[in-house]
C-alpha cells in the first residue's frame, strides 16, 4: 500500500508529556518558551494546555497563564484537554483554538481512570461538544488502551472501533486511537486500525502510540502503511505512563520524524531544531536525553557528518592486516 | 506480503557487543556464563567470539578459553569472527560451530576499516573461506554499511548487492546486511533488500540492524514484510559503534523478539529468561539498562501484570469528576 505523501504531526509533549513530570511544578515560563520553541521548529499542532482541576493534576494548573503566554505563531493550532464543562469554559476563556476530550476502550480502564462507565463518559462529553462546535470550536477525541489496559489485558478491536464510531458521531472531527501502556506491535496496531475505518474514515484518524516496549515505530509504520496521515508524538519523549514501570511514554515526535524523512513523507517540521528543542527542555528538567536521534545527534551546534568522520575506532575493527 | 512463521535470531552480543565494551577487559567467566544464559532461553546461534589479534581487539583476546569454557548445548551453533587465516586456524583449534568474515558495501569504510579495497577483502577471504569448507566448516559473511556510511554517506543498493553476491559466490552460506550506524528507515531497508534479493535467495539472507536513531524495529518490520527469516541482535542492545556519539548499537534481543512475540512469529527464545540475561549482564558491566523491554519488564521477578494493576495514578487521570 502506498504511504501518505503528507503527516501532520501533533505535539503533545507541552500537555500529555509535562503532565507526567515528577517533582515541582514546572514554571509557566518554560511551558510558554517549550510551545514557541517547537512552533518555530515547524510543528503546527500542538496540544499546549489541560483545564483540569489543578487539584487532580497539579502539573497543568496554569494553563491559562500559558494560553495567555504564548506568542501565537499564525497557522498554529494551540489545542488543550478540557474533561468536563468547567473545563470547556476556562479554555474558551484562553482562547485556545481547539479542544481535546478523551475515553477509553476499555470499560475497566475508564472507571479507574475517570471513574465512571465508558456509555457515561460519552454522555458527558456530548453537552461538552455541543458547546464547543456552537462556539466554532473543533473537538478532537482520544481512545484510550486501544491495543491492551493494564486491567483487562487485550482489548478486541471490535470495542476500540465502538467507541470510536460513538465519539466520532458525538462530533468528534478526529479520533486519536491511543496505545496507553506502549504494548502494541505492528499487525495487532494494523488489525485495530482496519476495524475503527471500516467505521471512521482514515483521514479522520489518528496514531497516539507509546513507547514503552519500543515498539512504537514499528507501529506506525505498519499503520502508515495503511493509510494513517496524522501522528501524536512529544518531543523528546516526554510524558509517560506511570503504570509502565520505569519506561518511557509518547513516541519521541524527533524519532518520528527521522523515519517520516526517511520515508519521504512531508512534515514541515525541521529536525535540527527539533533536537536543539529536545536537548534544551531536557535540560530545563534537568532529564537525561532518552531520544534516540536526539542521543545520536548530540546536543552540540556541530553537524553530524563532521563529528562521525573525525573518529579513528570502529566496531568491527578486527583488523587483518595485523 | 505474508510474514515468516519461524524467525532465527543470530545473538551477537558476546562477540559484536562485548567487544565495543570499554573499560577493562572482561572476565572470561562473564563471556561464558553470559553465552551459557543466552543457550538455555532458546538462542540456538551465538556469535561466541572472535579470533583476531588481541592488539587490535584486547576485549576479545580470550576467545580460545571463552570455547573451551562453554558447556556446548546440543543443537547450538557457537560462532566466532575469524577475519583471516591464522584467526580460522585458531578457531579450528577451538572448536567453534561455524565461523564469519566481514566486508563493507564502501569502499572508503573498507579503507579505514580493514585498510584494504573491498576487492581485495574477498580476495583475502577466498583461501580462509576455502579452508572453513574443506574442515566441514560453514562460514557466514557480513556486509557493513548497507543502509550507509560515515564516510561516503549514502550507498547505493546496486553497491551492496554486489558486494553481496561476490560474499555469497565466494562460498557464504548467509549474507548478513548491517545497518552499521543506524542511519536506515523502513523503505530504504526495503530497497536494500529488493537489490540484494535479486543476487542472493532470501532464504540465505539477514537483518544486522543497530538502533542508533531508533529505527530499527519499523526496519525489521519492513523486511520481514519483504521475507526476512533470519535478524541478528544483542542482548541488551549490547555494543555499537563508537562513530555513531553517545548512542546505542546493535538492535536489543529482547525489543526484538516481544515484536515478533507480538507478530505470532516462533522463534523457540523465552522472554523471560532473555530479559533475566539482559538484567545479569547489565549489572555484571555496572551498564544500564537500555533495551526498552528490559526497561519495561524490569528486573524484579514479578510478573508484570501484578505489578501493573497495583498503581493508582495514571496518565490521563484529568479526572472529569471533581
Amino acid at each position: 500500500m502506498a504511504l501518505p505523501q503528507q503527516v501532520r504531526l501533533v505535539e503533545v509533549g507541552p500537555r500529555d508529556g509535562l503532565q507526567n513530570e515528577s517533582g515541582p511544578v514546572i514554571a509557566t515560563a518554560i511551558k510558554v518558551e517549550l510551545i514557541e520553541r517547537l512552533a518555530e521548529a515547524g510543528l503546527c499542532h500542538i496540544e499546549s494546555a489541560s483545564f483540569v482541576s489543578p487539584k487532580w493534576v497539579p502539573q497543568m494548573g496554569d494553563g491559562a497563564e500559558v494560553m495567555a503566554g504564548i506568542r501565537r505563531k499564525p497557522g498554529v493550532i494551540y489545542s488543550a484537554l478540557a474533561p468536563n464543562l468547567k473545563g470547556l469554559e476556562a479554555a474558551l476563556a484562553a482562547d485556545v483554538s481547539e479542544v481535546a476530550v478523551f475515553t477509553a476502550a476499555s470499560e475497566a480502564f475508564t472507571q479507574k481512570n475517570i471513574n465512571c462507565s465508558v456509555a457515561e463518559s460519552l454522555e458527558r462529553f456530548a453537552p461538552l461538544i455541543e458547546r464547543a462546535r456552537a462556539e466554532g470550536l473543533r473537538v478532537r477525541g482520544y481512545v484510550s488502551t486501544t491495543l491492551g489496559c493494564p486491567y483487562a489485558g487485550e482489548i478486541a478491536p471490535s470495542e476500540v472501533a465502538a467507541v470510536s464510531r460513538d465519539l466520532y458521531q458525538l462530533g468528534c472531527y478526529e479520533i486519536s486511537l491511543g496505545d496507553t501502556i506502549g504494548v502494541g506491535t505492528p499487525l495487532k496496531a494494523k488489525r485495530m486500525l482496519e476495524a475503527v475505518s471500516r467505521e471512521i474514515p482514515m483521514e479522520h484518524l489518528a496514531a497516539h502510540f507509546h513507547d514503552t516496549y519500543g515498539q512504537a515505530l514499528a507501529n506506525l509504520y505498519a499503520v502508515l502503511e495503511e493509510g494513517i496521515a496524522v501522528i501524536d508524538s512529544s518531543v523528546s519523549g516526554l510524558g509517560g505512563c506511570p503504570y509502565a514501570r520505569g519506561a518511557s511514554g509518547n513516541v519521541a515526535t524527533e524519532d518520528v520524524l527521522y523515519m517520516l524523512n526517511g520515508l519521504g513523507i512531508e512534515t514541515g517540521v525541521n529536525l535540527d531544531k527539533l533536537v536543539a528543542t529536545s536537548c534544551w527542555i531536557s535540560e530545563q528538567l534537568n532529564r537525561p536525553l532518552t531520544a534516540r536521534v536526539a542521543q545520536a545527534i548530540g546536543c552540540t551546534a556541530q553537524p553530524a557528518s563532521e563529528s562521525e568522520s573525525e573518529s579513528e575506532s570502529e566496531s568491527e575493527s578486527d583488523n587483518t592486516n595485523h
